[in-house]
């Protein structure tokens, strides 16, 4: 277990560390601890002598090959999720300072003799796409959950994310052809919760992390070739001092981008129907629109955010101006009532203007770049 | 004149044109006419059979050096200039229809008698960088303004820009070395004013546009090295029937880069020492914060429009929440209150967010692309 002692020296000793006395004002030159303000029904952030910390293990991957994980759905899954067990009235957050670069690069490779640390299942010496071991682990993500204490913050709950490869995209040789393994949900699963216990268990080992509660979700990334970013399938909490994780929670999370290919049906039609009205006034509206697509979220079954995406062949200050106002009128008229909205109009190579509506029930605003 | 045959058959015949009556509704299938909304203190826009029309000239430059024109930049400030001469409330606005591709290409060109219609300098076979002809001429946009008439509307002004280069770049051979001859104000102004009467004889020499009103804005491009756009210095308008402008006003426009380079100076201390703080505390508060840059327009020495541009080098979901309230607060506490102004935070390759109030004393609301 010889990357513990990293693990230790990351977690340090919280009463003694530089994380001291203060509160939100920002003039103050002696103050250490400040939070940045939340968006709506968000965390406000936790900073450090007023600079935001970043966490040493973003962007670590077991693998080179294909299988790089969504980060930025991956984040804000698990920052949705960990609402559910770390309320935003009650907590701020800070971006996960608990694992250290070393301890997850050792967790994120295979089981060996060498790195009996090591999450991901053994190499057994084959190379067949469904003899071999795949690499199922394929990212880890923290965030870290303070409550005031005082004049001061206290960690009072971890969230642990792991990024599930759905498929494992490998090599034979070093810059031979890529096989791939796929990795069914059943064995996903499995294997997410299995891992989730042995992480919970090794930060439960730690005197000054046994008695905080730890969070997992479980993220499946989708192949290479979805057009959508992952989702999280399940997550489940370890209370204070536990071993494990005794109840997994189902999360039920889609994301769908329209059109939709190779015939696929609609999650909602509802939705397809109001996106294509959309899309097709929107083309007989001005030349040169080259693509209208659009990516839905669906949350426990409610379209719970819309993004849609104009490319255009066109960069006149006028064009875009005039079309910008079509696309909000348009939006206003056919867009659903249920979820913010999030419209981009580009061309090649910059974003144009965006329309949007925050909110579901907001009203649409418009963004013009370079102004008048 | 070659070229007028074609620029008569460009013009057309309105009253007998697929122009026809209608309003702004939009769901009319026998609607001809058709406006878009304006913004604030915009033109609407006047579409056919309910498509934007594109100008047939656009893009079209003298020559393919180092010459090209910030279209963008041109065409806001064509538009901002015509309404000191066509009110917004009179007149709907449609990119120029009535120059065509092939006489513009022509009147791009340099004099010569092949090209009795060229309007840059003849070719006087030098090829020193003070003794040539340069082209000054790079680049001429047409906006067209319309007047509502019972069901229809007609056209009843013509804004034209001429794109002048303050240096023009050549070659003395084919992909030889880029040589470059600079144009003086002096020179740029004379030779403007001259050829905008050319054009406006031209144009007042057709039958169906004698009586259209036309107004010429002079637009100075700035050298390679710039780090911002052309800006407008001077227009005038023709009446009916007359064949030149006689009366040029000036339009003062300045644009900077703040940080200045090279020690210049800023056009205004207060709006430099503003955006120095804003900039510091920015720096301060966020790691891989890259650069924080600003483009200040001036109309009239006043503060029309600041852009400011946050590069990072980090691309979290939380990070860009938190940073984006952060950047906000900011802006509120030092940015002025004299401008719109907008803030764009951008990692390499895609913009996060943006920050921006539309009007000078609107309030300031945020956008994070992708969503909670």
């Amino acid at each position: 277990m010889a990357s513990c002692s990293l693990l230790l020296a990351a977690c340090g000793n919280l009463k003694n560390s530089d994380l001291a006395s203060n509160s939100t004002t920002t003039t103050s030159e002696a103050k250490k601890y400040e939070t940045t303000s939340s968006t709506d029904g968000g965390y406000s952030v936790l900073l450090k002598k007023g600079v935001y910390k970043t966490s040493p293990i973003s962007g670590l991957e077991a693998t080179n090959y294909d299988n790089s994980v969504d980060e930025s759905a991956m984040e804000r899954g698990l920052i949705r999720v960990s609402k559910k067990v770390f309320s935003t009235k009650d907590y701020v957050i800070q971006e996960g300072q608990q694992l250290d670069e070393a301890t997850v690069t050792n967790w994120l490779g295979r089981y060996s003799k060498s790195n009996k640390e090591g999450l991901n299942l053994k190499n057994n010496g084959k190379t067949g796409s469904t003899t071999r071991n795949p690499i199922i682990l394929q990212q880890i993500m923290e965030e870290d959950f303070y409550v005031k204490s005082g004049s001061s913050y206290k960690l009072a709950g971890i969230s642990i994310s792991l990024g599930l490869n759905s498929v494992d995209y490998y090599t034979k040789t070093t810059d031979g052809a890529e096989y791939s393994t796929k990795i069914s949900p059943a064995k996903r699963r499995a294997f997410g919760q299995k891992t989730a216990n042995t992480i919970v268990s090794r930060l439960h080992a730690k005197t000054k992390l046994k008695n905080i509660p730890i969070m997992v979700g479980l993220f499946s990334k989708t192949d290479t070739d979805s057009l959508v970013g992952g989702t999280y399938f399940s997550y489940g909490t370890a209370s204070a001092n536990s071993s494990k994780i005794s109840k997994w929670s189902s999360v039920n999370e889609k994301t769908q981008v329209l059109p939709t290919v190779d015939g696929a049906s609609a999650v909602s039609a509802s939705d397809k129907s109001k996106f294509t009205s959309f899309k097709d006034e929107i083309e007989d509206y001005f030349p040169n629109v080259s693509g209208v697509t659009a990516t839905l979220r669906y949350y426990d079954g409610k379209l719970a955010y819309e993004s849609i995406a104009i490319t255009t062949q066109f960069y006149g200050y006028l064009q875009v101006q005039s079309f910008a106002q079509t696309v909000m009128s348009r939006a206003k008229k056919y867009l659903g009532t249920s979820s913010p909205v999030e419209i981009t109009i580009s061309s090649v190579n910059d974003t144009q203007a965006v329309v949007a509506k925050e909110t579901a029930t907001g009203s649409y605003r418009m963004h013009i770049y370079g102004g008048n």
